[in-house]
């Protein structure tokens, strides 16, 4: 496992254009959805709680500036907030509510450039991706929130790469990490969810700093009996040498658990057929497939909040048949009454658990059926759930999605012109300026 | 487990007098074996770290003053800097060097009292054994350092105490707690060992500061499916009744693992016979019993630093065998020479795993062998290790360990009427004042 420590070193010139572009819509993708929730209850209260235990220069909302460790979490925090962040499939989680916080914080503080932040994503992402192919599937079914705790080993190497560590330092930082690494699945649903993701990120740029400032870790602490990966579970597997960003990051067309996007999907595409047709109440039966291990991720059948409803297939697929839509606005202020008016809906909706035998390796086959009264049925299927990269949402969705998350918060032509600069961050001399233009139009919170 | 949470209103006036002197004592310990390393340089290297990531009102060694959660990172990585702090038997592990850390951080920002914090401290420490009853076995054999993983609960119990929370909050706390339970035994023997105590004080507060500040955690994070005892290891065993602090507490009389303790007296005790007779280079071989759980705890065979060496029987039981002592002065400056020294008895250093059948449970027998060439032989024996409930260290031994610990940074006086106030905590009206008066008479190093 040293190749990850070597990462901060690597030469990332190589990778296509098309990876270094995700990377870039990342970035942006990363602070749309984290200024989307920073006027929202609990990153709120967890910026407060931020302020008094770390202050320093790094901007986060609600805050007078915080220590690169608290920012991150801060951002971190704020990123996953509404799980409308991105996912890496190998991860099984979310790379950029972890890479993006850390890299920004030390970034802006240290007075990187946007190439810089770029590579050090790259390098983050890459450990991540190496990690993940041995320990994602074992960590997830022992029910660890790998973006927890996988990510936060790629945090550190992100990390380690903008202080400019060896990779002998980098190889402690990691050691550090490794006792760190936690986060629970049944947190999903709450606002403990999110925090895992800052958590994460901030323990990364933690680990980093104290490895710079000297401190070592056990000689195996990646390896040896007792370390990293048989205390938390998974294997080492050799890189296969393509770099994993060439796989593609899957970005979010809804702010509900990734699980659920193909049923969801298949939801919004039967609505109009439904609405226009026989009419939701005509309804019998919804029935979704789900595979195995998401049906433990789905956690609630019956959501009685509206972050515990992201994790709801009942509730996300009756409000896309119901509204045709799935948006914020379903998960928040007057999620009572609308969770109220959908219970009769919601309680139709059924789970067909299918084994991973019947589908394809790697399937997101899935597949929504509805009947009606007297026996009538319509179905849906979705092979690649929208955001995909088999079915990719493109730079103007994703600058139509900023447009929509900072809606609130910053006015048109301000967020078209930050849309504009993240989606070409290589070309930003220094990110502190960035997110300083980021931050100063912002109407709703103080700094 | 909703038990755990009511901890914080539990009334812990019907402890007996022996235990609640046992927790006094806990203290006058942990600040004594913390301020010994308070000039060490992996602990000076974190309390840099930590002065740039949350600066605060709470003093530590080395900073101008930390926020709580910091403070409690601190000075939890101090008490555990030497593994010279105590050990509950229950928990495998080191209580007060994560519980005291976390009240007194938020005790001495908060303006409690003396008695405040023993009691904070007794929620926390009961919510320790109860944890480990049905837990610390399973995941010290899976590989975590229980001291953290279980040691964070105990800390987020207390400090909700002194923050003054429900048991409804604290449910909170502890969901909240439960995502940051990490600490990996592969960091046994390295600098990172320390900060799994100070991660769990400080984690303690944050989760408990979080849950005052309103994040819920999510409904089952202790017991529903992919909760902490599912993910970390054990199961709940409903109280037996008796409080643990009833068992007593270990404290220890040398700064290496508690495993070895035993080993140590006996080759203590028998380095008259040896020196006086034969003499160290007439020995043939020295076999150590060993239980099965016990070798994989102490990890290093031939250590290669003095924080290894901590944790290596051979190493210690030849330093015993050879000096007639094993204190601080063994493990640090000129460690490579007084390793060299010891190289050639070291390697004839042999362990015997002793199957835990062939002894009573939760036994402490371990027997020394010395074979010296022509065949004789010397044996020692211990049933309790020094400091071992059945086999107790004194007050008057505290304060002496307290003297030997301060002597470079304390005049033999202030350390005297320190240690005599620390013995009597209950009777403190501000636990300010109390911290403020150990640490301005320090000598050698800034506030």
């Amino acid at each position: 496992m040293d190749t990850l420590a070597e990462l901060v070193d690597a030469d990332w010139g190589t990778v296509s254009d098309r990876a270094r572009q995700q990377v870039r819509l990342a970035f942006l993708d990363v602070v749309a959805v984290a200024l989307a929730a920073a006027g929202d209850p609990a990153p709120r209260a967890v910026a407060g709680y931020l302020a008094r235990a770390g202050a320093g220069p790094v901007p986060l909302p609600g805050t007078s500036g915080l220590s690169a460790q608290h920012a991150a979490v801060g951002w971190g925090t704020l990123a996953h907030a509404r799980d409308f962040d991105d996912i890496s499939e190998v991860l099984h989680g979310h790379p950029s509510a972890v890479l993006v916080p850390a890299v920004l914080a030390v970034g802006y503080r240290d007075g990187a450039s946007g190439a810089d932040l770029v590579d050090a994503y790259l390098s983050g992402y890459e450990a991540i991706g190496r990690v993940s192919a041995g320990a994602a599937d074992e960590q997830r079914s022992r029910g660890w929130h790998t973006t927890a705790t996988i990510g936060v080993l790629g945090a550190t190497v992100a990390a380690a790469r903008l202080l400019g560590l060896s990779a002998h330092r980098t190889r402690h930082a990691l050691g550090i990490a490794t006792s760190t690494a936690s986060g629970v699945q049944a947190n999903f649903g709450s606002p403990v969810k999110p925090l895992h993701a800052g958590w994460a990120a901030g323990n990364g740029v933690m680990a980093a700093e104290l490895a710079a400032a000297g401190i070592d870790a056990g000689p195996g602490a990646l390896h040896a009996p007792a370390s990293y990966l048989e205390v938390l579970g998974g294997r080492w597997q050799e890189p296969a040498g393509r770099p994993h960003i060439e796989d593609g990051l899957r970005f979010k067309p809804y702010p509900c658990c990734g699980s659920a996007t193909g049923l969801v999907d298949c939801a919004v595409d039967l609505h109009t057929l439904v609405t226009d047709g026989p009419g939701v109440d005509a309804i019998e039966s919804v029935v979704c497939s789900v595979l195995p291990q998401t049906d433990r991720t789905l956690r609630y059948r019956a959501p009685s909040t509206g972050d515990e409803a992201r994790f709801s297939p009942e509730f996300c697929v009756a409000q896309g048949l119901a509204g045709g839509r799935l948006d914020e606005s379903c998960f928040r202020d007057g999620f009572g009454e609308r969770s109220a008016a959908l219970a009769p809906l919601v309680r139709r909706v059924t789970r067909r658990i299918v084994a991973e035998v019947e589908l394809p390796p790697g399937s997101k086959d899935v597949q929504l059926t509805v009947r009606f009264r007297g026996g009538r049925t319509v179905a849906a299927r979705s092979t690649a759930p929208r955001g995909h990269p088999r079915n990719p949402m493109t730079r103007a969705d994703l600058e139509e999605k900023f447009a929509a998350c900072t809606a609130g918060t910053l006015a048109p032509d301000a967020a078209a012109r930050i849309a504009a600069r993240l989606a070409a961050l290589d070309r930003e001399p220094r990110i502190a300026d960035l997110l300083d233009d980021v931050l100063r139009p912002m109407s709703v919170l103080p700094r």
